[in-house]
C-alpha cells in the first residue's frame, strides 16, 4: 500500500470508510456523500458507480451490501487511487476498472445489476471554450469524455427490470436531465434539490430513476439544506458527514 | 351586483382583492396565491389568464398593470363570478371571457401577451374513472376539456417573443410538464416546489418559461414551506396571504 507525496488518507466517519485523496487530481466532496446517503442500497444489492473518480461513492455504499460493488474510472490515475483504497480499506467486494464508462457491459453483464449510482461530469462543453484533455480535474468536470445520455443509457443496459439509477447533477440542467433519463427507459421517480442554505437556489440535484418504470410519479422530497442560519451544518448533512447528531453547545 | 345565496365575499388582504366565492363551484386556494405572487406582472404588462375559474390569480394581478387583464374560463358560472368580481372591485382593465382556453387567439392576438398565468386542472383523466361533465369542481380538477399540452401550446401562441408564462401544477408530472413546455417552445426558466412543511414532500410546483428562450438555465429558487413546524403559516405564505408580517406573541 503506497500513498504517494501529494496524496493524504481522509475518512468518511459517517460510514467509517477511508479514502484516498489529492488536491492535484479530484478530492470527494458533498456531492459524492450526499449521492452515497440518497442511494437505495440493500444488504444483497449488486452495485456499478460509474465514473467513479478516486471511488468515493462506491466505497461508501459497499459496506451496505454483500454482493459486489463495481467501480468504472476512464482516469487511470483517480481508478489506481479508488483500487489503493479500497485494499486500505479491506474491502473484498469492490472491483475496480479503468475503462470508458460505455465500455461497462464489457466487465459488467447486461440487465444484471440492481443499484448504478453516478456523479458524473456536470458541465457542457463550451464550443467556444478550450478545456485541456489531460487536465484531470477538466476530465472529471466536463463533459469531454462522456455525456449525461451515455452515462444514461449505460445505467439503463446493466439494470435490472425495476433496477434503480441514482446520480447528482446540476439543477440548471433538470429539463434535459429528466428527458434523457426517460428516452433511455429510466423513470424519474425521487428527487431531492440541495441548497446551500434555505433561502438560497439549489445548486444540486439528486435524482432516483427506475428501469422500465412508470412515467407520471415524481416524488420531490423535502429539500436538503446544508448550511443553517448560523453557518453550521444542518442536522441531515452533519449526519451524512459524521454519522451522528451534532453536539452544538 | 349580486351576490347569490350559496355566495361568499372574500378578501385577499395582501392584494386588497375583493372576490366571490361559493362552495358549490370553485374557491381560490393556496394554489392561486401563491401563483400570484410568483407571477412577474410588471407596470405596463399585457396579462391573460388561462383557466381563470372565478377569476382570483387575474384578480390579485389586476391591481399591478395600468395594461389589461383578460380572464379565460370555460364554465359559465365562474365565468359570471369573474365578471361581478371585476366589477365588485371597480377594475376597468379587466376583462372576463366565457370561452374554451384554446380559442382565446379569437379575443386575444397571438404575440401580443407579455405574461400568461394559468392554475389548470391538475389531474390526467383516469380512463377507468367516470367523471361527471357537469360537475363544476371535477371540470376545475381534471384533464376534462384541455391538457397541459393545450395549455403550453395556447400560452406559447399569445406570448410575444420573451413573454412569460407561469404556472401552478403537480410536481409529479415535472417530467411531463418541462417536456411539454419545452415542445410548445416556453423554455423552463424558474421553478419553486412548495412544501406544507419543511420536512414533507412538495405537493404543488410554480413554473416559470419564457418564450423562444434558451435551454439549460433552469433555477431551482428556495422552496416555499407553507407551515411552520408549529403549525402556523410560515412568515413567507403569511405575507402572501395577509401582505404583512405575522405578529406572533
Amino acid at each position: 500500500m503506497q500513498v504517494q507525496p501529494d496524496e493524504r488518507v481522509d475518512q468518511l466517519q459517517a460510514a467509517g470508510v477511508k479514502i484516498i485523496q489529492s488536491k492535484e487530481v479530484f478530492a470527494f466532496s458533498l456531492d459524492a456523500v450526499l449521492l452515497a446517503d440518497f442511494a437505495v442500497v440493500k444488504k444483497h444489492s449488486r452495485v456499478v458507480d460509474l465514473a467513479a473518480g478516486n471511488g468515493a461513492v462506491g466505497l461508501f455504499v459497499a459496506p451496505r451490501t454483500d454482493n459486489q460493488v463495481t467501480m468504472v474510472e476512464l482516469q487511470a490515475r483517480l481508478a489506481d487511487m479508488a483500487k489503493r483504497s479500497v485494499a486500505l480499506n479491506g474491502f473484498t467486494n469492490v472491483d475496480v476498472h479503468q475503462l470508458d464508462l460505455k465500455d461497462t457491459t464489457s466487465v459488467v453483464s447486461k440487465d444484471s445489476v440492481d443499484v448504478v449510482t453516478c456523479n458524473p461530469p456536470y458541465f457542457k462543453l463550451d464550443p467556444g471554450h478550450v478545456t485541456n484533455p489531460n487536465d484531470h480535474l477538466a476530465l472529471a468536470r466536463h463533459e469531454l469524455t462522456t455525456t449525461f445520455k451515455i452515462v444514461a443509457q449505460t445505467a439503463s443496459d446493466l439494470l435490472k427490470c425495476q433496477g434503480k439509477a441514482f446520480f447528482v447533477h446540476r439543477p440548471d440542467r433538470l429539463e434535459e436531465l429528466l428527458q434523457t433519463l426517460v428516452e433511455a427507459k429510466l423513470a424519474p421517480k425521487r428527487i431531492r434539490f440541495i441548497h446551500p442554505k434555505a433561502d438560497r437556489e439549489a445548486n444540486m440535484v439528486l435524482i432516483e430513476a427506475v428501469k422500465a418504470g412508470k412515467p407520471d410519479g415524481i416524488r420531490i422530497l423535502p429539500p436538503i439544506v446544508v448550511y443553517d442560519a448560523d453557518g453550521q451544518y444542518s442536522p441531515e448533512v452533519f449526519k451524512a458527514l459524521y454519522g451522528k447528531e451534532a453536539t452544538r453547545g
